[in-house]
């Protein structure tokens, strides 16, 4: 594997034979590395080294091959080899050049050279690569699962999991203007699915939302703290609670990280925040549902109303959408390009959307289809509710960013609390992206008699395992009023790009029916 | 709840009662919040808010009553509230103050002013708040589970959970000094156990490490990406690994990243790391073992030699160390308080210990413990000979962290590279720090042939669940070299601060005996 091998069958002696063939371990290439993106006029009839995947290789007449070389998602260059006894290549190394199948990985060395004319099948177009040496470090199969180019188109078949289309995000499958590989196909070849630029392009956005989260709380005094996966009693009911046995006993995959939230601010953080998996055992095969999925969260002290959270996380969400439009410029046009979608529309400074659940569905009532007509306050919204009220909205207000405050009491878990003005809802509110919800938030209860009273009021046991731990807190010593909320990253990902799924928006989707690669 | 409640019987009206009470909801004071630790000359005689904890609260005759009031882990000051008509405190407002239980959290309103001498019981010890309101708004109850005095000392009864006492770390439990509450006691009073300076000091070693560790390679080129934690095949050997039914599969719990960090790379990223949890249903009851962990992972393209991989690791966890030191300077001062250890040495630039794993095995043979005279270079080492290496190498190197390189290939999974040199040993390596592991990492092979050559020479069927679509990757595609490796956060906080038990290094402490909280 280590020596280079030989491309003819020939007995003469190849002249060119250390300069290319198979190579387990990189072979020795004396000029700079250098990466097709820096590639420039100080570089011009100089020697350079390239570590690249061959996006091409074809042979013109038998002295020469052309290939093209890509890096980085998608830089790519044109390289040849021409066979003369003064070049150090031989014929027999043009051939093996021009035989390399497309997706191998190649260590080159190369002379920089401008082109006869503009390469226009490369992203580089003025300078072509004259290759002298050639090793291949990595074979790619003779066909390969997905090419490289159907990789990059948007993916069809999104509803091979049986769900039932929602026509969400402004966008159906019908509107896709190039058919390309099955949801599938791309999510069964994670290799190529992962290398086409569309792919890096939602992945870049989605670090990019995590990094300015970040950026937000470290420069407002929250600590990052780490809530754990495993847990010994399932706190936010059992019906949806993944469960596994443990040394004899039985844990839990945490749904979220409310409880140690809660935790850190009784444990005298003022603020906190953290970052990691949540875990849903629901049965439900949408475009919007994962079994496993990121959840940014923050909890705070309350100085004097719980305001004070929601307009924090609103400033902290704005600054996410605002700064994505510019660090990820390039990405979300290259995003937009294979699944196309109206650009998020954020409401301008001062004129923030924030209205009461008894508003919202007023709206509803007065201004949505006839079905609603008789929604009540009293009764949590449903999905296509929600998606009825984010047009209205919309309409009226020029964004797809907006609040809705004062959930009613009968649709928030036991430890929300109640506003003191009117006992029927409660300081909890949620939040929405494109008319679908991505943060649920509020005051929750930080007093352990009003807490056990709640419990008591939602007909839950206060001395059941979990809820007793949960209320131990409390009692155990005096815990400052607090509130928080948490970020499904999933969704903010798929709802601003408008992605037709929001598995596209995951590094591996899990679901009911997917739990490979 | 939500109005004051009086504090004396009497039926004559109390001229205070609006200055003083309990309340569920933060009561309005005008005065601007501030923090005890930013009170100086600017503040003397001015009207504060300050939010924080009764530290402890007495009568001083019928008239006064002092408290001391913290915040922000440690920073207390002493407060003082007197009847008189004038000061809008009446005698029953006075009894309240003073019957205030530690723990409680107030808001008050206060002037500030110089004390008639300095305040030795307070941190703050120059200035003093004279109170004309006091909110009650999370009572303490009469007796604390732990006091935050038992709360900062070191935990003792670490063995609680029956493991064999191993004499790690430099330290036993005999060496503390100061006896404190047992650890069972301080993980079931999370509360308490957070407040104290010492947890605190702790975590923000832990966050600051996961800091660096961002910063590091944030500045170099590294993708972030998010590898999965419930997997449908248990590539790693089934033995240790968690399983869970999932919608009538069985999924696993990721022991590693591995899989998914050589998918990145293979996907087209030249570097890519996570941090996220790592499971092990080890029946393992000793101070080093966790079933839930943190992971610091990274793996990278290698241009010609996997030392490029070992170097960058290497130069990671120097760039932590040495940060630490300045960056956490207290917290450290305040964690070797409480838990007495050594400074942490690490080598001078240009000094770094870098040993084969012969040579360490020839050390151990020539200067290690009678028992150790016959180790052989072809097995693993075990713990108690790491930990006789680490202090021999401690003793010529004057250093805490060193690298073992070039494992025997008896001790290393399939994916290991061999060298090409002399294939009884990998291309992989450990890092350690006080004599035991805190990293794992090396080359892996990326070549479809060699690497299914491998898996069988080990015995393991390449058809096999999870090991097909491992050679899958490599086979789909053309994937370049690369190497990386995994940092156990929690040992690195561990071992760097000497704590006798890596349970103290985490949040939630996940043992094969403890899921709570």
């Amino acid at each position: 594997m280590s020596t280079a091998s030989a491309g003819s069958g020939g007995v003469e002696v190849d002249f060119a034979e250390d300069n290319y063939g198979d190579t387990l371990f990189p072979r020795e290439i004396k000029s700079a590395l250098t990466h097709l993106r820096d590639i420039g006029e100080q570089h011009v009839d100089r020697s350079v080294k390239v570590r690249a995947w061959i996006q091409n290789a074809r042979m013109q007449g038998k002295k020469m091959a052309f290939v093209e070389l890509r890096e980085e998602g998608s830089w790519s260059i044109q390289g040849l080899v021409v066979a003369g006894a003064g070049t150090g290549v031989s014929r027999e190394m043009v051939k093996w050049v021009g035989s390399l199948n497309p997706e191998s990985f190649v260590s080159v060395e190369a002379t920089v050279k401008r082109p006869l004319g503009l390469v226009k099948s490369c992203r580089v177009t003025n300078y072509e690569l004259h290759l002298s040496k050639v090793f291949c470090e990595a074979p790619a199969p003779d066909v390969l699962g997905l090419s490289l180019a159907a990789a990059n188109k948007a993916a069809t078949g999104l509803d091979e999991e049986e769900e039932v289309v929602d026509g969400m995000a402004n966008l159906t499958v019908k509107e896709l203007v190039v058919p390309g590989a099955s949801l599938a196909t791309h999510i069964s070849d994670p290799v190529m699915h992962k290398r086409a630029p569309v792919t890096q392009a939602i992945s870049d956005i989605r670090m990019a939302v995590r990094k300015l989260f970040t950026e937000y709380v470290d420069t407002r005094d929250f600590n990052m703290f780490e809530p754990p996966c495993l847990i010994g009693a399932a706190s936010e009911g059992g019906a949806e609670v993944f469960t596994l046995p443990y040394f004899g006993k039985t844990a839990y995959l945490a749904q979220s990280a409310q409880f140690y939230k809660q935790l850190e601010i009784a444990g005298g953080r003022k603020r906190v925040y953290s970052i990691g998996p949540a875990f849903r055992a629901e049965n439900s095969n949408t475009r919007r549902h994962l079994t496993e999925f990121i959840v940014m969260d923050l909890e705070t002290e309350i100085e004097s109303h719980y305001h004070e959270v929601m307009y924090l996380l609103e400033d902290l969400l704005l600054y996410i959408f605002r700064q994505l439009e510019v660090r990820c410029k390039d990405q979300i046009e290259l995003v937009r390009s294979v699944y196309p979608s109206p650009p998020f529309l954020v409401p301008q400074p001062g004129k923030e959307v924030r209205i009461s659940f008894a508003d919202g569905q007023k709206l509803l009532r007065e201004k949505g289809p006839a079905e609603f007509r008789n929604v009540s306050d009293d009764e949590d919204m449903s999905t296509p509710q929600e998606k009825a009220l984010g047009a209205i909205i919309r309409d009226k207000y020029q964004t797809d960013f907006y609040i809705i405050d004062k959930f009613p009491e009968s649709a928030r878990p036991f430890y929300a609390m109640l506003d003191p003005e009117n006992p029927a809802v409660t300081n909890a509110f949620d939040f929405f992206m494109r008319g679908q919800e991505v943060l649920s938030g509020g005051q929750r209860i930080h007093h352990p008699v009003v807490l056990e009273d709640r419990i008591r009021a939602k007909g839950i046991d206060p001395s059941s395992l979990g809820i007793k731990e949960y209320l131990d807190i409390f009692k155990s010593a005096g815990v400052p009023p607090h509130g928080g909320g948490g970020i499904g990253l999933d969704r903010v990902v798929a709802w601003y790009l408008a992605l037709p799924t929001v598995h596209l928006a995951a590094y591996y989707p899990r679901t009911p029916k997917r739990l490979l690669p």
